[in-house]
């Protein structure tokens, strides 16, 4: 039964795995803001209930629910998803959710990091998050795994690692003044290190333009396998995506990973810039609480936010000419895996996209903690 | 995962197993009604708290809880509970959850009943019930098992089964026409056949006196092993309880159960008269939507009302002169047991005891259905 430990996985001998590795299952939150989600989030529903449907064909998948969309979301899913009660402010469980460590004897455990909703009070994308703030405590408590309280506000999304005590994060939003303004780089690295067991942090400088996150690295760029990382590109050099893309390449080609060697990076190419449209944004509740999210702006869309499943590659698609392009690499990239891709313009309108809605829960047993 | 099925427990070789073979665990819910548990709940948690604790010692436990209580639960329980989120209307998880059948081959499934809230708006123990009524089916999503639907208004509480095809009940509750008015009481028996795999059913014609379910079974006669009852008892022929406990010592001593064998019975001689208390009454919220609970009301106070565990009887106690007799004469009765007290007037100030907060989940895998 779960307990909470005092120590860190570190010390355990725990380590994050990476994404490739075996997953128990993965984690998904039902989509119902009405602020967030146009339409009373039905459109977003559909794409979620798609999503979900093409993970489970590939590992179990758990998708949590409010009390108030439990009957709807059973109805929704296909019978082989297990849904269970797990309140929510919103959907994104990658940001929300417990990330999971493992020990090499092959048991799990989880991290409940500090959240604040992508920026607290400062940034306001909506209040209150007390239900979020919780959720990784509940998600550990039904897997009946031990936990560890990481005194660090942090998101899944702004990290990647390699499994081999590599950790890729950005400055733009690790270091931003809204999530831990009083603790320094090197405290932040102290705590990444600890939690995760990371050894070497590449810190990339900015995320996608217009990223609502404050620049996640899980939109941006993402490890292949050790060595080997893949990052959002266009070769447009009016774009706003240029230079950041530009930087982080550069960045990348100079960097090392834990084990001291240099990475392998492959470019793949961002659909065309794409904006909200007015019947898009008219579907969407104003409140006072929420993040306003206007016609025309503009969508951080990448194919770099997919999610690895067991044997499988689940990946956005947008009807964009470079989709096609874009599911060839992922292909040639994970050559045991099967490109799954799925239309995800509805979870992008919302602010992430597949890989902001998952959350892989690694093979491991309960461990017997005192 | 889990799959709702179609076909019956019986047709499938599912049966309910006696309530003293090998436990999983034990579910339960938390108390927080303000109109049911007085002084906001709080005495009541306590009790609760106690109960899981102790149960705890012997078998898991999980607690389900509404969010809004889910930190002052988890604060409260210990770290070996289990704490889940499961919406409810109100804490009696006997009657409002699954009930559990297995196979011979190890794989458990869950029944799903229909729940009024013991008489729907005939009875208004409380309005709405729409929660509990969906609990079945969280509890079994939660493990991964798959369901039955059965089409009967059931409580838990009602039934007490030997686990060889005999089942106890009264026909004050389920006969009761605030339950299913439309079926016959073969048609009754029909469905406990199919859903519980029962072969011989015994009706006792009542419940304790001044019991709010309308005579549940559990609260005055259970089942200690085949062939052998353990019976609510007065020797005080003026108390009202004397001739209910009377007719249904004379059917018991006459009714055979499914093996053909007559049955033994325990009388277990009942504490003494209690009545709701003016501090007592005071301390409870006085709504529309649901039974009020006047001072000086009779509690139905019975030791039978126990819970049996892995390896332990968790007996309700009430600082009476006969509580330290009843441990002696379950300890007798379960030789191999430990009879664990817990006291237990908070629980019965709310309408029941320990039996009617818990629910044993028994020892089986998920079966791999289509």
């Amino acid at each position: 039964m779960p307990q909470r430990i005092d120590s860190t996985p570190r010390a355990d001998g725990y380590r994050m795995p990476a994404e490739w590795e075996e997953h128990a299952g993965c984690w998904m939150l039902w989509p119902q803001r009405r602020d967030t989600w146009r339409n009373g989030g039905k459109p977003a529903q559909c794409a979620f209930v798609d999503v979900a449907e093409k993970i489970a064909r590939f590992e179990p998948v758990t998708m949590g629910v409010n009390r108030d969309q439990y009957e709807n979301a059973r109805a929704m899913l296909p019978p082989q998803i297990r849904v269970v009660e797990l309140s929510n402010n919103d959907a994104w469980i990658r940001d929300i959710g417990a990330t999971f460590v493992v020990s090499d004897q092959g048991s799990a455990r989880g991290v409940n990091w500090k959240f604040n909703a992508w920026g607290g009070l400062q940034k306001m994308m909506y209040f209150p998050w007390d239900q979020d703030d919780l959720l990784p405590i509940k998600m550990l408590e039904v897997e009946g795994l031990d936990r560890y309280d990481a005194p660090l506000v942090m998101e899944g999304g702004s990290i990647h690692v390699d499994g081999q005590g590599t950790l890729i994060t950005t400055e733009q939003c690790l270091l931003h003044t809204n999530r831990n303004p009083d603790l320094s780089r090197g405290d932040i690295e102290d705590y990444l290190a600890d939690y995760l067991n990371i050894e070497q942090i590449i810190w990339l400088p900015r995320g996608v333009y217009e990223d609502e996150t404050d620049g996640h690295v899980d939109n941006i760029c993402c490890i292949v396998r050790p060595g080997v990382v893949a990052l959002t590109w266009t070769d447009d050099r009016s774009d706003p995506q240029y230079e950041r893309s530009a930087e982080a390449y550069d960045k990348l080609m100079s960097a090392r990973d834990a084990r001291g060697a240099s990475l392998e990076v492959h470019k793949i190419h961002q659909p065309d810039p794409m904006t909200m449209t007015r019947e898009e944004a008219e579907g969407l509740d104003v409140v006072d609480t929420a993040f306003l999210r206007p016609q025309g702006e503009r969508l951080a869309g990448s194919y770099i936010n997919f999610y690895i499943a067991n044997g499988a590659i689940i990946l956005p698609q947008f009807g964009d000419r470079r989709d096609e392009d874009a599911c060839r690499k992922l292909a040639e990239l994970f050559p045991a895996r099967q490109v799954v891709g799925v239309y995800a313009r509805e979870i992008l309108l919302g602010g992430g996209n597949i890989h902001c809605i998952t959350q892989q829960q690694p093979a491991g047993h309960a461990s017997s903690s005192a």
